[in-house]
């Protein structure tokens, strides 16, 4: 039986660490401040001082770590207390019925993980994510917003809500999901969208195709509220942090330095060994307790990309075989879905990152980068990733850590010595072996000639 | 004979004026920094304080009018005294030779429209341009660049100038021009270009199919020098103020407040009314000495544009006739080529403004928009260029003066009572009966039946 496993297979990569000192503007390959962000210590011996009334009087948890964008980190779950009420509100409004992403997108930014947003984009916001990929806060400070989060409707559904001012959103199988308040209409020009977004309009683009181009042709802003948190039930939500979440546990572990890892993909030994080698960087740089954030993507992913559960276990068993430390590590699902956008989708992964407390961002070649989707050649230049997130507004705060690696080998029927450990091999083969009998029993649907 | 006259006639336009207190982030009606920002008079009483020494270290003026982009007007053009060894050294030099277009944008370039901006983009400024409309200065702040202004070179120039770090600049017709030092060659990756600058990867977009189609496959970002004022020697450098020169003439003027109009069509009355209203409402605001800047467009225009010597006639008539007043009006030409990039070239037209001393920027319904190349519809939301310029980085300090048209009529083969003075009129007349003319006697070159 041939088995063509679809991980890439790298080594030779390495690290460089240097101070923002020695950091020139034209120079992308590094990006760190020299202070470290996190006085965990200090904040914990004043909290007991903090009055009773101080502390309900905050809503939103301000953690010691870096700053989330926008000062507050933005949670938008109705407390447990009004629920009844907001649920009765909403039913008398008319309904916008997400699709399985729409409901992605609204878990992410009732989070917090795009603070300072608190809903899906007005056309305010939305023009300056893709004119200039980030948002000016009223007090002209600029946080990074580099992807459009909006919501499109189709022309019956604007028919229908008419001149509301709120609307109640029904997830994908019907049930109430949350209001969307102070709603805003405006035209969903497809077209500028992706070209702005991808710097292309070729087809063939994975949530494009998925996403845009079904899409009605307006779009919907608002101020989003949550009726509970949103979950899956598909025995993953335990690994489904919130950055608040996130945060506790940071302080919890007393981190002084959280260094953030996005991945789609198995783990390799070659991701491990980076991974182990920027913790020990960050400790020689006089940090005492840096933890890695290992935060796998969980929302919509292309069709030939590993599936989520088989990619947790993976992780799972890359920690159970102590690959990874699991006194030093946090696995998290990061519940974003996938763009596939290359250098403008990177911010949005890092920027998020800091929301949930990250202030080191590793970025490896090719970032949310593919294939041309018409074209023999990689979508975007591998190295704008890197370059672009270290010259990105709003993420100056965050300490970029570029790696390269040398690849030596795409694909092959058996793992090199010391690719990835036995335990998550395992896990992969079985995958691909359950994907080859399960499309064996499959009939074609046509038949060419 | 039916004579059909390209212009719009519009009418009936408001210009709302109020201060920036009034002006909240989503209110793109108007944005107008409440102080004025030229100190004219304070700093003509510091001047002869200067020391000699002082006054010399700085070659660029420094104007007391608002700041140019970077603090310091850039000037390329190599002091006459040098010019001979300057001219020596290119000649050793491997040779780039430019386009016609090329040469617009080191006119541009060199007189500092473009200014920090010192030469043709590196990837560095380039990707920053591409992404973000705007660059970041070494001091952290700042400034607007919508456009990549990139030179490019095909495989066989590249090849030619291998790894040597200075290339001369040769003109369409052979001529020396200039130097580009310390050079950077990247990849032109038109596709992303295109998308991400127009919105849109349609076929038949102007400025593609004259430049970046048939361009070669490299950029050559450096620093520029050029060894003498760019001339085109077609009876109307004379209108070629570069912003030191505005400068200048404001400063003699005593301007207190500059504004400028953008054009690239004959001026009617509809423009004119404008214009002179919005003069007296700057000087209801307390301004004593607005000055306009009527700054029509002469680099690349579309081919069923007016052509740049007809709308110069036409300018001068409706100064003559008095519909403009010649005391507090400079018509000067802008010499850009023209994108049609809709709310992504406005950025650059105001911001080129800011260089040449102007405070207000007039703006209209779509600048620089046009018609869809390949669907039946406006390429741009005819508001998003106001929208877009109001929230532009970079353009924070130029007030924005929108205003609105009510378009009643799009041609007609007489001007309606008011439209345009009779002089200027003429002008277009004349100019149209030519081109039928000379159409009349071309064969077409394809009979189709």
């Amino acid at each position: 039986m041939s088995l063509t496993i679809k991980v890439h297979i790298a080594a030779h990569f390495n690290l460089n660490l240097r101070t923002a000192k020695q950091t020139k503007l034209t120079d992308y390959n590094v990006k760190i401040r020299p202070k470290p962000i996190y006085h965990s210590n200090q904040l914990i011996a004043f909290q007991p001082k903090m009055s009773a009334a101080v502390k309900s009087a905050s809503s939103a948890i301000k953690s010691s770590l870096i700053e989330p964008d926008g000062g507050v980190l933005v949670d938008l779950v109705v407390p447990e207390s009004e629920r009844g009420l907001r649920t009765t509100e909403a039913e008398s409004m008319p309904k916008v019925k997400l699709t399985k992403i729409d409901l992605e997108w609204v878990h992410v930014v009732s989070e917090g993980w795009a603070s300072p947003l608190r809903g899906f984009m007005r056309e305010n916001e939305y023009l300056q994510s893709l004119h200039f990929n980030c948002l000016r806060m009223k007090d002209g400070s600029i946080v990074n917003m580099s992807l459009p989060i909006v919501l499109a409707i189709d022309d019956e559904t604007k028919e229908r809500i008419g001149s509301t001012t709120n609307v109640a959103l029904l997830g994908p199988t019907g049930d109430l999901i949350g209001i969307l308040r102070s709603i805003e209409i405006y035209k969903h020009n497809k077209e500028e969208r992706i070209a702005r977004t991808w710097g292309t309009t070729a087809a063939g683009l994975p949530y494009v195709e998925e996403v845009i181009t079904p899409a009605g042709n307006w779009l919907v802003g608002g101020d989003l509220e949550v009726l509970k948190p949103i979950k899956y039930n598909d025995g993953l939500d335990h690994y489904r942090l919130s950055p608040q979440q996130l945060r506790k546990e940071f302080d919890n572990r007393q981190a002084d330095a959280i260094f953030a890892f996005q991945l789609r993909n198995p783990i390799h030994n070659g991701h491990a060994l980076l991974m182990n080698d920027t913790r020990r960087r960050l400790l020689e740089m006089g940090y005492k307790n840096p933890i890695l954030l290992l935060h796998p993507l969980g929302g919509f992913t292309k069709a030939d990309d590993v599936p989520l559960d088989v990619r947790m276990e993976q992780h799972s068993k890359v920690l159970e075989d102590g690959v990874l430390d699991p006194e030093t590590t946090i696995v998290s699902i990061f519940p974003s879905p996938m763009h596939y956008a290359g250098p403008t989708e990177v911010q949005w992964h890092a920027k998020a990152r800091i929301n949930a407390g990250a202030n080191f961002y590793i970025v490896g070649r090719d970032p949310a980068g593919m294939g041309h989707p018409t074209e023999k050649r990689d979508l975007y230049d591998p190295d704008h990733g890197k370059k672009v997130l270290s010259m990105a507004l709003g993420l100056e705060k965050l300490n970029i850590l570029p790696f390269r690696m040398r690849t030596f080998a795409r694909s092959g029927e058996n793992p090199p010595d010391g690719f990835m450990c036995p335990g998550g091999w395992k896990v992969l083969v079985q995958y691909y072996e359950s994907l080859q009998a399960e499309e064996a029993t499959q009939q074609p649907a046509i038949l060419t000639s």
